[in-house]
């Protein structure tokens, strides 16, 4: 198992002076995310990213990364996924990842090289950005799928009871697919919001669930542009998340006919878009 | 000026049920750092990044960015910054911004292509991340700089005091430069915590201010490797954060001498490294 904290020694600052104690820090470590593919001249291997994240899960957190990239494009263009490079010296972690590709997934090495991120293609605008989104293949969300507000407002404690590094560490992002009853079905934590959604769907993904037309996401921070793209390519018809969406996120939900939530607290949240999705 | 908040209908869900209204979000839009450089050829661009950011202070963005990443070494490699490209459609932003490089500077274009941050360069460990870093030139920090306790415990508030944009929009991070004295040299938001940081220190260099001995770095969420780094390169010696930091925040700050100030909040915080900059 991933050590995805560490014990250290420091001070604490407060009214009585200075103390010396034991904290727990959530771990933060490279991870390099590597495919394997079959061309013409024979196998290669491709570094593909490498991503600050907390250890632990690394299987779903390079698959969800692979599918938001559309590098993948579901399970079976996967034909392994292995830990290797050698164990990090003091936590032990191995952290480079190799993605085995099937034998007729075919990959856009130029644009991979060209341009790190899906939407990185535009340079222009916001408009631009949507446009890259749809040019990879991601149409609007069909699902009608609705969560009742009870269910919505329940997810924030929900999601923060099943947290248990941030509970140690204070220190970390979780995302969480929940179902229209409530149910967490995958909880992830991690240093990077982008690497805690990329977990649970990668985990969805591995587990054959997705399109997961029928679940909603949760996001402890802030919905960035980032986030709700992954959703979109997910096929999850809502988002909500702890604090404030972006104008763009906003954009991409209203673009794509996601719902979105923001400011989720306590019984109160706003609904940016797709309201119809949210019931009583 | 650029826009850094829209304003939108939403639809506001509480215990009396739901009201149509009115809400700022926090503007995100992509913006593309070229830098224009002399090859033996002759002149070329290179499209280095493109990152999603809040308009506004792009010229320091740019600058932070780029010096953050060791691909300029002062404000002396840089002959000129200026916005390029088309004015997007609903917002006038413009989301290029060419910098165009001194003639002695050479830029190791290999580099850039095979990884796109400094720190990518291992897929190994924390402890390679670290060597990194030093192999880009960064030494420890010597400045024995101190700071009063009570200029930290007034920071958050002054923090929050000088963020616009979040006062509307509860939507952005923020990272301010501040003295020995509690005063806020620079402060900067944006949709992405890197990104402010950027801006604050990219607007030091292009004032002169670099390296910043004798200021701390104040950041609005947590503490993370890259903006642990940024400071280390910008020659901050203290980091203060509301949040928590990661493991490999804490390991940059004690392998570089540098002062990491994690959960200051009310009149308490925690010292994770450099406790001697920390007076009463």
């Amino acid at each position: 198992m991933a050590s995805s904290s560490h014990a250290i020694k420091i001070n604490k600052v407060g009214s009585s002076g200075r103390e010396p104690t034991s904290d727990l820090v959530a771990a933060e470590e490279p991870l390099e995310i590597r495919i394997g593919l079959s061309l013409p001249g024979g196998p290669a291997v491709h570094s593909i990213s490498v991503t600050m994240r907390t250890p632990g899960h690394d299987e779903a957190l390079a698959a969800g990364f692979l599918f938001g990239e559309s590098i993948i494009r579901g399970a079976d263009d996967i034909a392994g996924i292995e830990p290797c490079g050698p164990a990090a010296p003091e936590t032990g972690n191995r952290n480079v990842v190799h993605v085995e590709l099937a034998e007729d997934v075919s990959v856009d090495l130029g644009r991979l090289q060209r341009h790190f991120y899906t939407t990185s293609s535009c340079g222009v605008c916001g408009k631009a950005s949507l446009d890259a989104v749809r040019a990879l293949g991601a149409g609007s969300i069909k699902a009608r799928t609705t969560f009742p507000s009870s269910v919505l407002t329940r997810m924030p404690r929900a999601l923060r009871a099943a947290q248990a590094v941030f509970e140690e560490t204070g220190g970390l992002h979780a995302a969480a697919a929940f179902t229209t009853d409530g149910e967490l079905i995958v909880t992830m934590e991690d240093v990077g919001r982008h690497n805690a959604v990329d977990k649970v769907i990668g985990s969805l993904l591995l587990d054959g669930r997705l399109p997961a037309a029928d679940l909603g996401l949760m996001v402890s921070g802030r919905a960035s542009f980032e986030l709700m793209q992954k959703a979109l390519v997910a096929g999850m018809p809502l988002l909500a998340a702890v604090s404030a969406p972006s104008s763009l996120a906003v954009s991409l939900a209203r673009e794509f006919d996601m719902t979105l939530i923001g400011f989720l607290r306590g019984e109160t949240f706003n609904i940016y878009s797709g309201e119809e999705r949210v019931v009583s």
